[in-house]
């Protein structure tokens, strides 16, 4: 059996990256592949602790960006290592809302290390490796209010609109710096036409290789 | 106000590593020093939990050793920023049972790159590198006899001497690479001859420093 395929999905927030898994996942299946979605972090077990572990800390105290990159690696080695690797072994097609890139960027933003957090991550994810990861982008303030008018608003539109801008720039610096496993969609138009992109970039790209 | 100093006591299951923390406290204190004592993983409120799901992870489910590792430096990234970097700059003298080293020790047993390993360690314990860490050694047999007389034996014991050997090896590896800061001890001697040699270490490399 040939090895499946691993699709990962990036972006700030508001830019839709639920409602193109979704859609993505419909036609997929359509077309006779198995597919399993998944999410960071979290996915397994262990790796939804450590999820509540970041998002809820016990206790008046905090996290720091470096223990939460730890964290966010650790659950996702344990999510690699029972749940992506072995659907991928399988052949199946593993869609993943966020993956390594969001660790490199929003605790990169926070302070840690590139060259830290990219060795970490080239150790974590040696066994799954993404074929393609689209980078969903547009304008900040533009995806903030589709958020807010999905009713979705949460802490993360409370923060200022530089850290939006910073996450933005940073998906697209990684995006500049691997361009044959990063494809930046303008998330700003009609989620069909966003799909539409998408497919035809795994037809080009991903359902030949 | 001048740095602390920053101890850390490393070796084996049986190795006598409590019983000398024990004793050169109250030797350090009496010499009117302010002495902290601490343990890894573990030591604040959220590296206390990390060390819960370590030793106790939930479900049928187990951590690969990639995992632990990561755990196990994201609990020693919050030991470090919130309690013996600030006991450094106050001034107090730290004395941690485990750190760093273990980790290389139990989870390169495991499996984990080196390299990766090392990387992630200089960056989480980047303000609270150990003025000494002391090695307790002696033979595997001996120590793990010691450790059945006290009564203290539990899972650890369990496993095959061939993991007691590996893990004495790996210490002495770490020692030989790095003679400047680590000291190794002869632990299969009486705790008050151990607890001497210990203190003219102390009294020659790191007091004065």
């Amino acid at each position: 059996m040939s090895r499946g395929r691993f699709i990962t999905i990036e972006g700030g927030e508001g830019a839709g990256k639920s409602t193109l898994i979704r859609s993505l996942e419909q036609v997929l299946e359509a077309r006779g592949l198995d597919v399993v979605t998944t999410r960071e972090p979290g996915g397994t077990v262990l790796a939804e602790e450590i999820r509540n572990l970041v998002l809820h800390p016990p206790g008046e105290t905090q996290w720091s960006a470096l223990a939460e990159a730890l964290l966010m690696n650790a659950a996702r080695a344990d999510h690699v290592e029972k749940k992506i690797a072995p659907a991928l072994a399988a052949g199946k097609w593993v869609i993943c809302d966020r993956f390594a890139d969001s660790t490199r960027v929003y605790q990169g933003i926070g302070g840690v290390n590139d060259t830290m957090l990219q060795a970490m991550q080239a150790e974590v994810t040696k066994d799954a490796a993404p074929d393609i990861t689209f980078i969903l982008d547009g304008p900040v303030d533009e995806l903030l209010q589709r958020r807010t008018a999905r009713g979705t608003s949460d802490i993360f539109e409370r923060r200022p609109i530089g850290f939006h801008t910073a996450v933005r720039e940073r998906f697209l610096e990684i995006a500049k710096a691997a361009p044959d496993r990063c494809k930046v969609v303008d998330a700003s138009r009609d989620p069909s036409r966003v799909l539409e992109d998408v497919l035809s970039v795994i037809d080009e790209r991903v359902s030949a290789s």
